[in-house]
């Protein structure tokens, strides 16, 4: 009921490392997307009986210790990233909702309805488009059931 | 040089829901995409010449007015969403940073390499979907150049 | 789009108390529970346009005041009240959370797996209840709807 | 008279697994609420002398390692969750709280005068609740004495 | 329901010093203790109709305007206090249960069980020493309920 | 010159419990207040040499282990505490300094004029009471020398 | 009661400014250290009636005025100056305090045993001198009344 | 280029009770000041080759051991006092400079102009005073190069 | 002695608009940089005699009022900028800080022995750049007196 | 893809004491500038493979020791230097940005519009300067690719 070790963290990188696997392979293997499965190595995100097996198999560490980590026990999610983020990567996310956290409200006030975007019933991907200089673009993806609040 | 007043917010809104325009709608007149709009109404994003007659024209509020909150200065950003935010809307994006920023920073170091994905030579928009039990989803999408760091 | 005016609430504050009205009875003429009206008086709630004229005829306050400020807007919601709370009554409430917490998420997940309590569509209630000691005490209930994460 | 240490949070939690018990299980053993029991496993409650022999025979942990930490320490509580909690479950009970605070007050000030709704003289219970499309919904009860201030 | 405006406070200082009575004089008037006085003065707790009068007897301040912020609200307590204190005076109270406070917690749970001193049943006096030497002493009481955790 | 290792707390306590003395029984044998011997066991109160031998003849711990952790050492007094307190215990006590600092500087300045009342010359007791319904009351007294500001 | 208005520190710098006295002229005037004198203008300590006469005589500010603001008052101390301070001169003493403190701490303990140095019965001084080369060099002495911890 | 590890303070203040050595002796010895000597301990401050035999022939620890720790890294200053400062006696300095940092600018404007006085340009000690009641009185003086703001 | 009022930041930016002069130019009028004529605009820097009449010839404002705010007063420092900002242009300078804070560190002490560069002996500027692709690049150059920790 | 362990840090700052080379002797040896080598040697920046060859190669560290800290992982940026910095040098930078982020920012979008300096397209160095008087001067230049705010 308690978060993972951070020992599971390290073993999976570890494992994945010497499998040469990337992110998205992995994420083929357990059909997933490849962002999930980041987060399951970050124990951020729990495991199916299924996704241990994949996993084991494609990383060659044993299936009890992935269970007994990231399916046997409800992940505790959230406090790895610092917030605000010091890491130069995770920070431009940050700053992205402090810049735009308003307008975003306002269109999707307009749009929905008054209610939220829900970040449980939520998926989300990352791409990468070459534009015609060569220049690499980093897409990201957010997907949320919208909620309308309840009325009571 | 400083943050406009709140006064062209107050303004903007109001002319906005007289003229009954959507930010949709505004969005095509200015040829910006809505998000950018609703960013320009709260004094985030900057008015070029053009989007100030465009906004006039629809809206009503006289290019004077517009011009010297939002094209004379440069935008203070950043300011008006409370960190962590309180508003359960944009808390959801923040929960979102929060649980996936680890994540998305093994995803993207992989695909990309050592570097951030831009949050100025970016842009962002958000799409409805209805699925086919009629639920409404809504779809954020993130789109930034990737920066790889100097190596010096 | 903003946060509505401090203006509103003292309105209808004034209102309630010149009427004799409870929240409890202003509840019955809209159809909500009272803390829904009480959080509509603080604007932390939005009001439809039958909940405005039906505030409107209990309080003797015009439709257009209260349309323009409940109604028109959406809720910015969660900014009045301070956290971790100074004041004793809404601090017990938050000592709760602190203290259980981590016994609701054991519980919770078991009950139920991995997801969260809905806090939108979501109702809650007060009601008082009186011992054989004639002591009162006082029952929140808080109704949540259960949202499992999404596989991705 | 210090905290629990986490070992018997650990130690509890996996003889909970290896017996196959859930929280309702072991609350009907010990005539507790399964909160209060999941509070008991994060040393955030003071189990009795009856709860140490129930527990301990239930569990098959030893009374004297139950004791020495349940029972002969008075727990140092809520240091458990962090506030404000990144856990998205524990979040939204902080939102309900953040968001319908003050509307709260004004309810219970109404129907109770002033003072405050006891933490300590307290009790809660969570209930699930299937409606007729099958959604979940989770119920939190939250009882406490109503306190009014002391006059002086 | 919200809090006292600083007026009424300013008003009653004002009125207070023409008076030339202090808050002993004022506390025998009302038969509260001069701390509930002071207090009343800040919009920290709450007049009954009885203490309306007398103050206004007493201060030569109208019923009317006293009644309205301290009887008719209900009292936002906490938030005058800047935590921690700057004001000195105010801080060696903070410091005193930063010292002390395990002290205590171990003290009174030796002494009364696993349970608080209530700080809503509660009342509390400041008192005045002179020793042999001349040096005053300043003798602070507080005086709580106690309150045993519920068994739940 | 640092602060005591929690050891030595640890080995007070686990001594303190085998010798089923109380903090008033030890209080007794030391000429102290049991306020005064819990700081002492959490290293917050220096102890003097016939404290030690009091202390080592009353627990069975050696003279040199407290000599050197509570005698040799000034204590680093006040980081035991988290402020704002989680532990409900002493959370009431830091509340009562929130809601009644102002009242109690108010009272106090005009009993004593400019100054405040000192935390270093300083005593402070619990006590317990029972009134006629059985219900138990603490009572704690805090009494400090009055430092009155140096005119300079 | 509460803390002098912003307007009489403008009034009374414009007022010495009109005077072009210094602080140190107008400390001889009312027989005080400058700072002491500086103190007063910022409302942080508290003028005597014959402070009073002699800075309206010295300033052609009517008695009254200061009166009102710096004697019929106790100052709320401290509120002035932001910590961590900003301002570059205030933050170098309190980096001092940062750097040195546990130095401070050790060579005082040593020197004068179990206590601290008082910040109520204090003065301070600012001296300027001048070294062979022509530098300045600003001496800032801090005065306080010893005070040891009282056993109890 | 790191902070010195705990280990060596430790090191020299058990060598420095060993040798019954005060830092005022200690200070002798090595041509410094005691509150300079009482940094070096806890490795705010940096030794030259000189410091590393005068202490080491002083208190009988090798010269490698303090050089490593002392002398060959460049010290992190400042990390060792938390801010605000918990410990009574390095608070009172902080309440110096929260309560007179206004006064202290004021006064140091007008005698040297516009700029700051260096804390690193800087030296400072302890000194007691016994007064004719028999009081002690703790002085402390800091002296620091006065720097003016550069014109650009 | 106080901070300049926000109005003289608002009449200078007005005025220069007016002027349709440059940062650059202004800085050739008062012989100084462009980055410190924008600290005077935000009364971050304190203002000559002489550059009070060359920016009131250059801008039309009245010495008077340019002499009141910038000339008689010092500069109350460092308000202006939140930390850590929000404003995404100060981010990344803040960030720059972050990063390379303890690299910064090791290479000064490396080539300058114990001590610091100075923040008010120093100047700074910006330059651009534009590299053979049209790229424009930002130079900002700090230059700051070394100083030396003194030995005490 | 988690921070570099402390250990590496260590190793090479004492392979480096050994080596009696100094930042600037490896910048040279790895064609980077000193400020990155030192980065590095902190996990704060990327080493590709001929820097982790030359870096083994002066300094006789393995090179597997240092690829798998160093260039298998993506440093996890920022998290070292404490903000705000207690470290007097580090304070030194911040305060430059506290003290004139908003001059910078007026003067950098007069000079390049609406945009941002980047801190990933970004290099910086550390010169030493000495003046007529033998004074040492610090100056860092920082320089980083002007990034526009996209249209959208």
């Amino acid at each position: 009921m308690s978060a993972p070790s951070p020992a599971i963290t390290s073993t999976l990188f570890a494992a994945k490392k010497a499998s040469t696997l990337s992110f998205a392979q992995l994420g083929e293997k357990l059909g997933r997307d490849e962002v999930a499965v980041a987060a399951l190595f970050y124990g951020q995100a729990r495991a199916s009986a299924e996704d241990v097996t994949a996993l084991s198999q494609a990383l060659g560490v044993s299936e009890e210790t992935i269970r007994a980590e990231l399916c046997d026990t409800f992940p505790n999610r959230g406090h790895l990233t610092e917030m605000p983020p010091r890491e130069p990567l995770i920070y431009r996310l940050y700053e992205i909702v402090q810049n735009y956290g308003m307008a975003y409200k306002a269109v999707m006030n307009e749009k929905f309805g008054d209610g939220i975007m829900s970040a449980i019933a939520f998926s989300t991907k990352v791409e990468k488009e070459v534009d015609e200089q060569g220049n690499a673009w980093a897409i990201i993806t957010l997907r949320g059931k919208w909620l309308p609040f309840s009325r009571f």
